[in-house]
């Protein structure tokens, strides 16, 4: 698993580098801004589901680089704007100073908005080996698990439920956009580029959907168990911002069987199609054993 | 040309009303924040120009409607962020309290990240009348102009500019990526829609192109002989902010006269064209003649 996790990071480190490079230089402190967020590293866990996907699927990698990439703009943008004062106030991101720190606010909102913006033109590039048609497919998929029915509207929601009790279901609800909606888009735009039938990408979906509350449940013990070192970012953050988390309402050791139950139904998943799926199993195995 | 105007500032207003409502209630202070920015009114000069080149090309007007609501929402977006205490930091937009006002700065940002996406959604439906391949050069158009080449790296340099002496080039160059990039694709968009060919797309690129500056040599004009009432916003602010202007650079006959020659620029690429572009001229001469 680690050594497939680092060939597929080298893999869209490599491309995303490319294409900050080849911005023009008319606007330095932007442009350098936007690498900044985009550079710095970090699991990569959504191109790693775009690429695992496209390889289950025999679809050739460099038909998904662009796709791999625009997630990764998504998730890089939403990173940066998320470290705000006027959102998380967070002044470390994997151990290095968050964006309006090492640059300033107002650069930090732009390169935000134009990481989002890249991530589109990526999508729809004229030289793409992808049909048009499927390249609109996948900026709906895009779009959709992005903006308020998903990234956003979590990200609002959960705002929104900051120093107020929120029930489980609600909890699950706003995961579910905030984090959920873009883990399954990943997976939805490798099969869209497969061309994959739909009964089979449900259970493809089905999988994305249980790593993806999985991997909520393990960052939130991670924040209760993990070090501040270990971690990249300050450990009991959560707490300090009085968040509700797994761990809060259902204690430590039934966050810690949620995410098995979730492991076991994303396996359960995978094993009905008839592919080989021993990437994305060991991602999901991964996702909830994790310590960072 | 009052009329002309009215009529499709209601066309868009209504179909902005619709995609609004229409979003479902998950998160009710985004949804009335994004409504807050994208409904308070406003010229529509960009929805006008997708209108107008459409209604010239003889497109029928509700194939164009997403495409004039796609690129209110990515200016609705920038304004939205643009008022951030970390940007401009101002408190009013036609005459009303701007969104970090009305809302809270968290949620300005995220209403405007999420405008952002709804663009791009919208040229991407499923029920567009128009081909895939129609709907992925729209979304190359818009993201071009949009990102760091075009509106968010004019609004960069524009940052960079203050409290700078720029010279006249730069100042130039800031507001074509800044202002003139959204203007042209608004009129490049309804000549793909209306598969016009390259030739005669390039006229209607050197008349937007003319206008935009325009458009800003007239705000900067605007800004100094002006008065807050009539601007629906501060009067002097460009000064107050240490902005680089026309005004400054040329003096204030200058800058008159600069705005006249890009006119007449504008109404020549139009005159060269075998259709009625009367709407199209019309504007041109509102544009530069006024007062708000």
């Amino acid at each position: 698993m680690a050594e497939i996790q680092r060939h597929y990071q080298q893999r869209i480190n490599q491309y995303l580098s490319q294409v900050i490079d080849q911005l023009p230089a008319q606007d330095t402190k932007l442009k350098a801004a936007m690498g900044h967020g985009l550079l710095l590293g970090g699991k990569r866990a959504r191109p790693f589901l775009v690429y695992a996907t496209a390889h289950m699927l025999n679809v050739p990698l460099d038909h998904v680089d662009p796709v791999a990439a625009a997630i990764e703009c998504v998730h890089a943008y939403s990173l940066i704007h998320d470290d705000l004062p006027a959102m998380d106030d967070d002044e470390l991101r994997r151990g290095q100073p968050t964006c309006h720190v090492a640059f300033d606010e107002a650069t930090a909102v732009l390169a935000g908005d134009a990481l989002q913006t890249l991530a589109f033109e990526l999508l729809s590039r004229a030289d793409s080996p992808l049909t048009a048609a499927i390249q609109i497919r996948l900026i709906q998929s895009l779009s959709r698990a992005s903006g308020y029915l998903g990234m956003c509207g979590g990200q609002g929601m959960d705002l929104a439920a900051t120093d107020q009790p929120v029930t489980l279901e609600r909890l699950e609800q706003i995961h579910t956009a905030k984090t959920g909606a873009l883990l399954r888009c990943a997976v939805e735009m490798a099969a869209i580029v497969g061309q994959l039938p739909q009964q089979q990408t449900e259970l493809l979906l089905q999988f994305a959907s249980d790593i993806g509350l999985a991997f909520q449940v393990q960052d939130d013990i991670l924040d209760v168990t993990s070090d501040t070192e270990t971690l990249g970012k300050p450990q009991g953050s959560d707490q300090a911002a009085n968040k509700s988390t797994y761990p809060a309402l259902l204690g430590l050791s039934g966050a810690r069987q949620k995410a098995d139950s979730l492991l076991q139904s994303a396996l359960h998943a995978l094993q009905t199609l008839p592919y080989n799926s021993a990437q994305l199993e060991a991602f999901a195995r991964y996702i909830v054993s994790r310590d960072h």
